[in-house]
C-alpha cells in the first residue's frame, strides 16, 4: 500500500484538477461545469427539478463490504432516482465530499470513477461540488438537477380515487442483501481468513450495493403515453412511501399481499434469515424502485409491461391504508421507514 | 437541559415537518418546495447557476465558540456568495444535514432559524434537503441556485489586459477573528470561570462568525451599469483567488500593497497577535468579499463607491502575479489558500 498518494500531497486544488480532467460534459443545457464559483445551466423552456441526498459512512454504508466504485455509483443512482420520481430527466449533479485524511487519492478517484459510470449511464453531467476534509468518515452529498416540461412533472400529492397503484421491479432485495453482507462481515471479524459466502446471494447483494434508478421505466411510460397521476421512489420502504402519497393526496389505498413483486432469491434469503418476506417488501427500503399511480383508463397500456406490477388501488381518505392478505383479511398498513436518529 | 427534545423522539419525518412548518416561499420561480422527491423551479428565460458548499464540524467550525444560529446564517451566506460571484441573483437553496444523536431538536431548530434569517435577507427559498444522523459531528451541505440573464453572468476566465482589479469591503478580518476566538477557547479550557475578552474585537469576530455575501454590491454594480469582466468570491484568500482569475483568464496581475483595504481593528489585532497584516489580507480567507475586474472605461463609475477599492490591474500573462510594496519593490505573489487535507 506504499505507493498510494496521500490527499495532503496534492491538496484540494490538486484533487479538483484530477476530477476536472476525468469529467466530460454531454448535456446541451450545461453551459459551464466544474471550475468557476457556480455551474451555469440553460433550461430553455423546461422547468428545473432539484433534489439532494447525503450518504454518511457508518450510517448509510460500510466500507468493509461496500467497494468505493459501487458506492460512487449508488450515490449518483439514489439521487437520479429522486429526479425519476418527478417524471423528469436528470441533467446535472454536484458532488460534495468530506474525506478523512486516511483516504488516498486513489481511493477518492475510485469513488469518482463509480460516479462517472453512473453519470454516463444516466446521461448526467457532473458540474461542480466541494471537497473538504473530515475528522472521521466519508460523507457524500449530491444534488441532482433535472428538467421536464411543466405538464409532465409528477408530484406525490395528485393521486386520484380509483387510480391503480403500481410498482416497478421487485422489492425487499436490498434489505436482505444488507443482512447477508452484515452476516459475512461478522464471520470475517471472527475469522479473517474466511471467504465470503455469497453464492445464490448475488442478486440481493447487488440490489444493496449497486441499485439502479428506474429511468428506463420513466422513458417507457412516456413512449406508452402514460402520465402517472402521482409518483415517489422507494427509498424508505413501500409502506412508508405509499403513506406519503396518500397523506399528501388526501386519499387512502388498498394493496394486495399476493400482488407484491418478489424475486425468488429474496424469498429464499428471507426464509434463511427467518424474516417475514412481506415485512422485507413493505418496510425494507433502499430498493429505489418507483411507486406510482395511474388512471384506470391506462390499465391496458401497462398491464403487460414486464417491469410494472399493479398492486392495488387508491381509495377514499376514510378507508385508510390497508393490506389485504391472500385469505382476504384486510389489515391496517403500518409505515415504519428508517429511524435514522435511533442509536 | 432536561426539557430538550431528543432527535430520535420525533424521528426524521417529524424533523422534516418541523422544518417545513417554519419555511415560507417567496420567489415566483419556486413552484414546489420541501415535501416531494424534488423541488420544482420555473426559470423562465433565465439561466440557472448552481453552487454547493460543505461545512464540517471541527474543520470549518467549532461549536465551542460558534453559536448555532450564526452557523446557520453563515452556511447560507457562503453559498449565496458563490452565486453573487457569478453576478447572479440567488433564488433557492437545498440543505442537507448530518447530525449526531447528541443534538437536540432545539439545537437543530436554532441552526435552521439562522438559515432562515439568511434566506430572508438574501430573498432565497429553502426548497428541499436531506436530514440524516452522523456518528460524529455536524455536517452541513448546502446547494444554492440562482438565476441570471445569459449576458450578465460573470466567469473567472474573462479578465482582460489593463482591466482594473477591485475588491469589496475590507480583508483579513475573518482570519484574525478566528485567532481571537481560538485564544479565548484556550483560556476557557484552562479556566472555565473566565469571561471571554472580546472588547475591541467585535468587528473581526463578527467577520468570522457571521459573514455576509455581497449581494448589495452586485445590485449596486447593476444600477451603475457596470458589468465586471471577471469575478470570484474571496473564501480562500485574496492571493489564491487572484491566481484563479489570472490562471483561468490566461493573464497576469499587479496589485499594490498600500491599496489593500484594511479595517483599523484588523490592523490592531494583527499587531497584538504579531501577525503581518498583509499576510492576513492576502492569505487569510473567509472574508467572503468579492474580487472582480472591470474595464478601464468603468473607472469613473466605481471610483467613489465606498465599498469598492481598486487594488491593481490585469497584465499580460508573462508578467505573472506581483505585489508592489509601498517602497516600490515588486514581489511575486504567492497563493497559499487553505490546505484542507493537512493534518
Amino acid at each position: 500500500m506504499n505507493n498510494l498518494t496521500s490527499l495532503n500531497s496534492i491538496g484540494e486544488f490538486g484533487l479538483i484538477e484530477e476530477i476536472k480532467r476525468a469529467v466530460s460534459l454531454k448535456n446541451p443545457s450545461t453551459i459551464v461545469g466544474i471550475g468557476d464559483d457556480a455551474a451555469v445551466i440553460e433550461p430553455g423552456k423546461k422547468r428545473i427539478v432539484v433534489s439532494t441526498d447525503m450518504l454518511v459512512e457508518g450510517v448509510h454504508f460500510d466500507l468493509t463490504f461496500c467497494p468505493l466504485k459501487h458506492l460512487g455509483y449508488k450515490a449518483v443512482a439514489v439521487n437520479v432516482s429522486d429526479i425519476a420520481a418527478m417524471n423528469a430527466t436528470p441533467t446535472q449533479i454536484t458532488v460534495s465530499l468530506a474525506v478523512g485524511a486516511r483516504y488516498s487519492v486513489e481511493a477518492v478517484k475510485e469513488l469518482y470513477e463509480g460516479m462517472q459510470i453512473a453519470c454516463e449511464n444516466y446521461k448526467v453531467d457532473l458540474v461542480g461540488g466541494d471537497t473538504t476534509s473530515s475528522n472521521s468518515g466519508l460523507i457524500i452529498s449530491i444534488t441532482a438537477i433535472g428538467e421536464a416540461d411543466p405538464e409532465t412533472i409528477t408530484l406525490r400529492s395528485t393521486a386520484g380515487e380509483n387510480d391503480l397503484v403500481c410498482v416497478t421491479g421487485d422489492l425487499g432485495g436490498a434489505f436482505l442483501g444488507l443482512q447477508v453482507l452484515e452476516r459475512e462481515k461478522q464471520a470475517f471479524l471472527v475469522n479473517p481468513d474466511m471467504q465470503p459466502e455469497l453464492e445464490n446471494k448475488e442478486y440481493v447483494v447487488q440490489r444493496q450495493l449497486r441499485p439502479e434508478a428506474r429511468m428506463d421505466v420513466i422513458h417507457e411510460l412516456r413512449e406508452l403515453g402514460v402520465k402517472p397521476t402521482s409518483m415517489i421512489d422507494i427509498s424508505d420502504g413501500l409502506a412508508s412511501e405509499l403513506m406519503h402519497i396518500c397523506q399528501q393526496s388526501g386519499k387512502g389505498a388498498v394493496i394486495f399481499q399476493d400482488k407484491l413483486p418478489a424475486d425468488p432469491q429474496m424469498l429464499d434469503t428471507a426464509e434463511e434469515f427467518k424474516i417475514d418476506p412481506v415485512t422485507c417488501i413493505l418496510n425494507g427500503g433502499e430498493d429505489y424502485e418507483l411507486l406510482f399511480t395511474v388512471k384506470l383508463s391506462d390499465y391496458d397500456k401497462i398491464k403487460n409491461h414486464p417491469d410494472i406490477t399493479i398492486i392495488g388501488k387508491i381509495t377514499a381518505k376514510e378507508e385508510g391504508l390497508k393490506l389485504v392478505t391472500p385469505s382476504g383479511n384486510a389489515f391496517p398498513l403500518k409505515a415504519q421507514g428508517w429511524q435514522h436518529f435511533q442509536e
